[in-house]
């Protein structure tokens, strides 16, 4: 990455770890400044406003959820079935819960989108795209199960993964067997 | 209820308006005291501390997500199956997204819990106990399905009504039919 966008990447990043941090209301251009330990102004000059930092603290956040290059060249060459789908799964389950503050941002995000109609066509638009490339590259990679699948298996990650990173109605249950029982129950035999 | 049992509950309410409109880091007793229009002190003289509060808040949001007498009504004379079931979960899901506010709020605490480790204690020990009873409950009705799918149900409840408060992947999915598929793809048929 050429500097500026090197510097633009950890700005965000402090934003990423205010917003787990301190919540939605901690987020100013000032306290990522000093998170980043960067002169009084540097997150302005990147972000203009308020909803500029937002934007580059989502966009951001997807570079950081995206699959890795281990995960990528362990996935590729398999036949697309419902066990490829639960390791898929099991990768971005364990990618949100490493990922901690990340994925904390992300709820500190839609808690504030509810409160703010302007954040929540932003990043409801943001949210939709990636769930629309999630439909479609399981349409072209012939997994079974249609939208309605897809969006729930988002809905119960989603809610699994606040489950683990916040307070747990059953700590000791391992992940990738709640995974497991998703895909058996979610997933319609091809 | 008693005038003092009323005056708590409306200062609860107060609380729970607080977190939803606020955010965990506007609930302050005097940022409650304004919204409930009581004297300055009031909120402190009913909980001493913001532990307190926040207890009495969660015993609140459990109240108002309670089922209804008409909920019971409907639901009490049938036999035990995924029809029942389903029906159920979609009552829990209606008042989720009915009562809006307490839901939003019940997500505040919840990342708050994932900062302060004495919450997520309070907190935890709190949702433990709703799982537990339902566990039971469901056991009791001899219905289909057991923890691990109870869990499930937990989380993909928790992940749809996250989406549909705030922004939306699929906000055009009717959310009753979310729920039976839910149903059909969890529920092991008895």
């Amino acid at each position: 990455m050429a500097k500026n966008d090197l510097r633009r990447a950890a700005l965000a990043d402090a934003g990423i770890a205010v917003l787990a941090r301190e919540g939605s209301r901690g987020l100013t251009h000032r306290a990522v400044d000093e998170i980043a330990g960067v002169p009084v102004g540097t997150a302005s000059n990147y972000f203009r406003t308020r909803e500029a930092l937002i934007t580059g603290l989502f966009e951001r956040i997807g570079q950081r959820l995206a699959p890795t290059a281990d995960d990528l060249a362990l996935r590729a060459p398999r036949a697309p079935d419902p066990s490829l789908f639960a390791d898929y799964l099991r990768d971005i389950v364990r990618r949100l819960l490493t990922e901690r503050e990340v994925t904390l941002a992300l709820f500190e995000l839609r808690l504030e989108a509810a409160r703010r109609p302007e954040l929540a066509e932003l990043l409801g638009a943001w949210q939709r795209a990636g769930f629309e490339a999630d439909v479609a590259f399981h349409t072209a990679a012939g997994l079974p199960g249609d939208r309605r699948e897809i969006a729930l298996f988002h809905y119960a990650i989603s809610g699994l993964v606040l489950d683990r990173l916040t307070s747990s109605i059953d700590p000791t249950a391992p992940t990738d067997e709640v995974v497991d029982t998703l895909v058996e129950g979610l997933l319609p035999r091809s």
